[in-house]
């Protein structure tokens, strides 16, 4: 038994509170070295009545680890436990202090989770399970109202934005074309910044309690949001809470008075006068003179961006907030944040944007979620770059799995494209991988978000060439990609495995991978041949089931509990099989 | 090399700030599977510019595992890093997508630390690596008013305490006594509960805001802290926040009110009517009826709690708290704690009662330290039962390092007994043994504390045994122990290397033990023997150093840069180097 491979401590995802009765524990071991793991558990002031015993699952598994996990229900909300390591020839028990042959019988030495607060749970709003998110950029999405377009817009037609140029999108070409999503079926929308800015893309804001003039006003979105909540779809806007734009007003206070300021201490000064040559002489978004970082850490600048942060809700009744450059905020606002928002609104969503490891905003004191940029990148790698190949694919995704919390896997955003990088269309060059793709993420626990165009097939390489204008000509879409579209969604809202089963490959090699999901209701298995050939997965079953292709193309094969798949090239299809 | 052994995950001990400038990142690797390990690191915003490579140190290392550390200076607060890891045939790198052989070029793959927001360091008050510590069991200390003692207290001479036996220690005992601590060179004192409750160790609150009348009143306690700050010597008081006495009149309104009470949701009532049999029908400290459980996540709760903890601040100057049972109380809790307290008085000095892994608590948002109860544990095995050897010891010392940011290491509260465990010299059975432990406990990282008696060689066994009444006959303590005390005491408050320099294990064999500590002004090495015969330790030095012997007993020879320590029976010794 490869000792030097087992790891877990208490807290983050190793333990870890799930719902108000039920402690999640997990365990790291070497790759197929252990046959099987108990935790030894009980209560810490009644151990002799209270020691139970319950086997650990495999949660995943990547290239060097299995990662197993158990539910335990401890009897009066505090826990202490232990593991067995059961190998074929040795079981080793682990408890903090090490490593020892012998069951441990002190429970002083075991692992601890002292007491469940309710209130430290992290459970992010239950609708967020059950959506489905379209991302618009409103610059770019539909021009309802040309009256407030800026001076210089170019056409809708021609499809080479600069960095620089302006459209014409506005609220109300997103009222004017709700039909489009109410027909996609999605059920929630994420806004990139509406606030009054210089730029085409908003991050630069120079009035957080206004929308921009371009965009329409409090009214517009007043309304806008009124309507999607009447089709049953929720609304959740950009809050650029770590940096300003140059020209709001506090800012501008600083560059005019000095050190004079009253808002002196709202930004992060290095020295006077405020310069921005040849680097920020003030501490900047990426050094980008035209974003000066707020002090979000002076309980003045706190009190006024919670101000506006519920502003918007009392105002406007959004649904969400996404936080951007989240990372680079310090924890106590997002914390007081929380508290605000979650106080205003019970159900409100708090969505962080990290590139990196996120654990520690995802607690339970401050995000819901984070945006899922890893699983971007193994499926754009897989899917669409071919890069890796499907165990290397099933390694990257089992990883994340196992390094957050299951309530936060369940309500990651998971994106494939977004304003930031190039279209999936154009990464994959092929609608057959893209869909691919899609089926993928509609399938992994998380929720999915649509980049606005991507679902009629939009191109558009890196920034600023993916926030093209709209395809709203029917003859311009890919009406094949549309149809999928809404198939997967519907499919996704109608069947709760879909989102809520337990998900686990089991089959994954060359390029070619099987998941399953599977609820109390139904198991679905879904398969993906990411080649350019057909071909066949052949995978044992735990137990015999009736299986029928729900969605896709291809065949299978059921002999007892032997399952084949046949997929042609670059085909996927949804089995089904109903449990009750 | 063993990739299943590698461990880095940003956050916790792994990456954190130690200063407002400097993050330490540490690795974990096989032992003595590494020639070096490296970090690449910069700024994510001007990777170019700021690309920095830098050599980990070796912190430590255990059975298993070597432990890495750099102490690395981002250019601007934000640091992306990667790690090299260097055998002998070998180089691999190390980001957060895995390993690699080649060089990684996309610093987006490498480890994150977003921006070094200073209000979020953990900073422990500075004179807490100064300390050393006094724990005084106020019952049992000294009685200097014998017109406040219970009914019924024992003869301060029969030294046989039963579980609810009174003496008749109190306050004015205390001040009588300074001069006692004075002398022996201690500058804090821990004081367990002085608050109103039925039983002699007053874990049982009834009145928050009194003094227990056996103890003396408010006057009392100012008078006293006042005369210890006049001697330079700080005081702390133990906070029972976790759960109250029966008698605490909220709860007796409950128990009388039942779900009328406005005190319902103080507590964790399970059930009404409240009864006690045959368990409780709330929520209370290990079952125990008479200690029921507080709801500190009530606000009113909560509030109720930070006006005391600040009432005996502004009252009667304390300068800390020690937080019993502190990991079954919420962590919202813990950080409205520590921004009062600290907001009051900047220095306040937060120590929590853990008995297990504490780094939830340790994030710089809720304590300074912990009780170091795993030291506790490692020292006694070692010096006192002989259950580890020098290696073994060595190991689980080192661990401890590992586990915890530097911060909380050199705050960490360093005891060898308690009135919760048996005394020292009871356990060791041997003055020299315990002179060892002792002289151990001075010279590791952390703030030792003194449980009252020991210095004079009191016995006792498990609870109640320890908490025996104060020898001040001077004919009954163990003079050559006092002298030990006061030597070691003196010697680690002169020399800023014992308590601020670095800490390694050099030599560490059989039943011998060698370690060094450095800062820029001197070395130590300090020697063990816990053995019944005498023993050379043979140990190569990086250069020639000057030594001379500073405390203890045996000699040494210096070669070149080759040291051997020769130690008697259970002896020990300092050897100093002066650096300057």
């Amino acid at each position: 038994m490869l000792l030097e491979a087992v790891y877990h401590r208490s807290g983050n995802a190793d333990c870890y509170a799930y719902d108000d009765r039920t402690i999640h524990v997990r365990l790291r071991t070497k790759k197929n070295d252990l046959r099987a793991v108990k935790a030894l558990y009980g209560d810490k002031y009644d151990w002799e009545q209270t020691a139970s015993e319950q086997f650990l699952h495999k949660l995943a598994s990547d290239e060097r680890f299995d990662y197993w996990q158990a539910e335990l229900v401890p009897p009066h909300g505090r826990l202490r436990y232990a593991f067995a390591l059961i190998a074929e020839d040795e079981t080793v028990w682990y408890t903090e202090t090490g490593f020892q042959k012998e069951k441990p019988q002190d429970p002083l030495t075991f692992f601890d989770y002292p007491f469940l607060w309710p209130d430290e749970v992290l459970k992010p709003p239950g609708w967020v399970k059950e959506a489905v998110f379209y991302q618009i950029f409103p610059e770019r999405f539909a021009n309802g109202d040309p009256s407030n377009d800026p001076a210089g817009v170019r056409s809708w037609e021609e499809a080479d934005p600069g960095p620089h140029d302006f459209y014409g999108g506005d609220l109300q070409g997103v009222l004017d074309r709700l039909d489009h999503l109410g027909s996609l079926g999605v059920n929630a929308i994420y806004f990139t910044p509406l606030f009054a800015a210089e730029t085409n893309h908003k991050y630069d804001t120079t009035d957080y309690l206004k929308i921009d003039p371009q965009f329409g006003d409090t009214g517009s979105l007043k309304k806008l949001v009124q309507a999607c909540h009447e089709r049953g779809i929720r609304v959740i806007l950009d809050a650029v809470f770590n940096h300003s734009g140059a020209l709001f007003a506090p800012f501008q206070d600083v560059v005019r008075h000095g050190p004079a300021s009253r808002y002196r201490d709202w930004f992060h000064i290095k020295q006077f006068p405020v310069q921005t040559e040849p680097r920020p002489s003030y501490h900047s978004f990426a050094f980008e003179a035209h974003m000066p970082k707020l002090n979000t850490a002076n309980p003045e600048v706190r009190q006024y961006l919670l101000d506006v942060a519920q502003y918007w809700v009392k105002e406007c009744d959004i649904d969400g907030w996404r936080l951007d450059v989240a990372n680079e905020v310090d924890h106590e606002f997002w914390r007081h944040f929380r508290k605000t928002l979650k106080s205003l609104k019970p159900d409100f969503y708090i969505l962080g944007e990290i590139w990196h490891d996120a654990m520690p905003w995802l607690q339970g004191d401050q995000f819901d979620a984070v945006m899922n940029y890893p699983i971007t990148e193994a499926i754009l790698d897989f899917f669409a770059k071919d890069a890796i190949d499907a165990e290397q694919f099933s390694h990257r995704i089992n990883l994340l799995l196992a390094q957050y919390p299951q309530q936060v896997n369940e309500a990651a955003f998971n994106i494939v494209g977004s304003h930031d990088t190039p279209r999936l269309l154009t990464v994959a060059q092929d609608t057959r991988k893209a869909k691919l793709a899609v089926l993928f993420q509609f399938a992994f626990p998380g929720v999915p978000c649509i980049y606005y165009g991507d679902e009629v097939g939009m191109q558009g390489g890196a920034d600023p060439d993916c926030r093209r204008p709209m395809i709203w000509d029917e003859a311009r879409q890919n009406q094949e990609l549309l149809a999928f579209y809404r198939t997967i969604i519907s499919y996704r809202r109608l069947h709760r495995a879909m989102r809520d089963g337990t998900f686990q490959v089991i089959y994954a090699k060359d390029r070619q991978l099987v998941i399953r999901r599977k609820d109390v209701d139904e198991q679905l298995y879904i398969g993906f041949n990411n080649s350019g050939h057909p071909a066949v997965a052949d995978i044992a079953l735990d137990s015999q089931v009736p299986l029928e292709i729900a969605i896709g193309e291809g065949s299978f094969e059921l002999t007892g509990e032997r399952l084949s798949i046949s997929l042609p090239p670059y085909g996927g299809l949804i089995l089904r099989a109903p449990l009750s």
